[in-house]
């Protein structure tokens, strides 16, 4: 297998991956009976817009409804209104459709039906800031956890204790209605309750884990937002909370079915796949050297498997900002690739967020060729003062080797593939 | 498999991976033929008496020597002196040994042989400041590359621009008697240039680089160590250099041969083995956060390969110490394998370095059980504040979970085996 191929096929496996988690794929098969009354559809994340589609193309009867999804990810509806607001900052787009949203479940019967849908991104887009707390407040902590090295459930946990609509009070809003929850999970263990923040899910985290995990990352402003957490009087609804007992969820697409996707295109191109896990976590210039090693034993000793193969995994790293580059989690991990793998001739390897934007970036992520250290030092570029300034999406711009799909319109996080030939 | 048949495996796979790399097995095989001249046996590491000890079982003719090994790494020899020294720190012990031992290579002939025994650790216990340092300087220097996050070949690097000994000149003085050097691995790629900062072996790396390396760190004290480089002008031995035409090196042990020893007896036990890799690199709590991921993804989805198996890996992590505890690279792997994997019921693990010192402490390593988290708590004991404290060795040590050996007389880096039930 030549460059040329190889690159191909490692894009081919980020566009399976993709395509699994694709909402006109997926979602018909798990909907819902109609009811007897009404059917309302409501929901939040990056998939907002292609849900809500896909839902309306095959739903039967009459429905009405109010989804949130990010900037750009919107597509056009008829019956769903879609609206767009900020991830993964909240703005006050945000904060609008969850008051709406929150307001148009009040006063359902037992007849009814709530479908909500739910997937990443969902948490910073359903802002709803907890009563005593300003918007403001909340964006503020959520700034500060994305810059402190937390993981997603770490943030999460806060997000749920500061928010008026998170960890189960949606549901608890929609009762006596039955609301059935489809969910495109971006989260380790595909938990429902965690992801998005779990909305319509009871909550099991509480305001002493929300303030354990400040204390961690010595998160202590806004003081409002810290000592609403610190105060502790407004409690989630836990398991058994009886307004959640007729909310259900169904899990429509999850990170290990795309890497299985992706796995199945490798093994029929004759590339033996090794899923080495569906939700890896740890700084991001880490989880690369560790990748580096094995993808080297491969190629050494052809452990675990023989090559040709592609280590396969998914999951949120994360990076701890100390530069001022620009560049997502997989620009990052894929920099730090390319140092540790110091121009392997066998080893080619792509990096990208399946939701399409790779941290705050234009790109889903970049590609790795045996040849990426080369061609940098023929630019002047020096990978390892690119990492140190976090600066992957510079790196890889210069070197016209990032991808961009635009938004994908689905979430199942992060995808990462390394071919050794 | 019962958890404590489980520790007792783990427990045999790590005996396993030291027996491999034992000089008394692996070395006789090497043996050069006798010269028709003088032998004349030198090296350093913390194999170091081992190896002498070995050899002089297997030698057929005379024989003297001196070789440097680890303090409460000596055995007893009979016609070779083996002296010890202070490792990680270099001492005056180590200084004066590499002054005699650079005396006694002194006028050889080429009917002459110098077998040299080299294992890691050897960089730090042949302390030959180069001209113009104090042993002050280097052991200032070296004490700034270990607290730094410095990889081992970085630090390598930059040893050997500070020494009279290292990076081939050893070997260069020995010309023109032939040299045989007899290696136990420790390094990424087991290239003998690496290992023990390669005495007897041609070295690539320049002045340049070992400066790149204390500025990628910000090491600039002491001054006359950063300045003695940054003038760049005693550079070490490269390769073609007419001095080392009689210089060879034969490979005994290496970390990849130890986990196929383990490999071998976990098959045997009825246990799949996955080799992950044999020299994983990268922040210690961020390499366990992979294989934390790993694991999990055998013990849910049976991938890479289904459980029971045992992920077997080598290689030298880092810590960057931010705390105050006590504990070495294995104790904080397995201590935020601990914290990663909440008390995973089907997962055991060994983390210990084959040299039966983990860091500067008495122990091994250490063992992680299911119950490990619930354990502590039961002690007052909050794992992630032991954590965020490098203090993997006290707490550990509070469960009783250290694993002792004593030195064992040598060293292919670390050994660390996830088991999944």
């Amino acid at each position: 297998m030549n460059s040329e191929a190889s690159q191909a096929l490692l894009r081919a496996l980020f566009d399976a991956a993709v395509a699994a988690a694709d909402p006109f794929r997926c979602l018909p098969a798990y909907l819902p009976e109609p009811p007897k009354g009404r059917t309302i559809v409501i929901g939040a994340g990056k998939a907002g817009g292609s849900m809500a589609r896909a839902l309306e193309d095959h739903w039967p009867g009459p429905l009405e409804g109010l989804v949130v999804t990010r900037y750009g990810h919107k597509i056009p509806t008829e019956r769903i209104e879609v609206v767009e607001a900020a991830h993964p900052v909240p703005d006050e787009a945000g904060r609008a459709a969850a008051a709406r949203i929150l307001n148009m479940v009040q006063g359902l019967s037992a007849d009814d039906l709530v479908i909500c849908l739910i997937s990443g991104g969902g948490s910073a887009l359903l802002a709803a800031p907890a009563e005593g707390l300003t918007l403001a407040d909340k964006q503020a902590m959520n700034k500060g956890l994305l810059k402190s090295g937390a993981t997603i459930t770490e943030m999460n946990c806060v997000r749920k204790h500061l928010s008026a609509i998170k960890g189960g009070r949606l549901a608890a809003a929609c009762a006596p209605a039955q609301v059935v929850t489809l969910l495109i999970s971006d989260v380790p263990g595909d938990d429902p309750s965690v992801i998005a923040s779990g909305p319509t899910v009871a909550d099991p985290t509480t305001c002493a884990d929300a303030l354990a995990i400040l204390d961690k990352y010595n998160l202590r402003e806004p003081a409002a937002a810290y000592e609403y957490i610190k105060r502790g009087h407004d409690e989630t609804p836990k398991p058994g909370y009886p307004r959640l007992a007729r909310a259900t969820t169904r899990m429509i697409a999850t990170p290990q079915a795309s890497l299985e996707a992706a796995a199945a295109l490798a093994l029929a191109s004759g590339v033996t796949p090794v899923i080495l896990g569906d939700s890896l976590e740890g700084e991001s210039r880490d989880v690369a050297l560790v990748h580096a090693g094995i993808a080297k034993q491969v190629a050494r000793h052809n452990q675990p498997v023989a090559a040709p193969c592609v280590l396969l995994s998914g999951g949120e790293t994360t990076v701890t900002v100390r530069g001022k580059g620009r560049g997502g989690r997989n620009a990052e991990f894929l920099l730090a690739l390319a140092v540790a793998l110091e121009g392997h001739p066998r080893i080619h390897a792509v990096a990208c967020d399946t939701d399409g934007v790779d941290g705050t970036e234009d790109n889903a992520g970049a590609i790795l060729t045996p040849d990426t250290l080369a061609r940098a030092e023929a630019l002047g570029l020096r990978a390892k003062d690119f990492l140190a300034n976090n600066d992957g999406y510079t790196f890889f711009s210069k070197l016209k080797d990032l991808i961009h799909t635009g938004p994908t319109l689905t979430n199942v996080n992060d995808f990462r593939a390394i071919l050794v030939r």
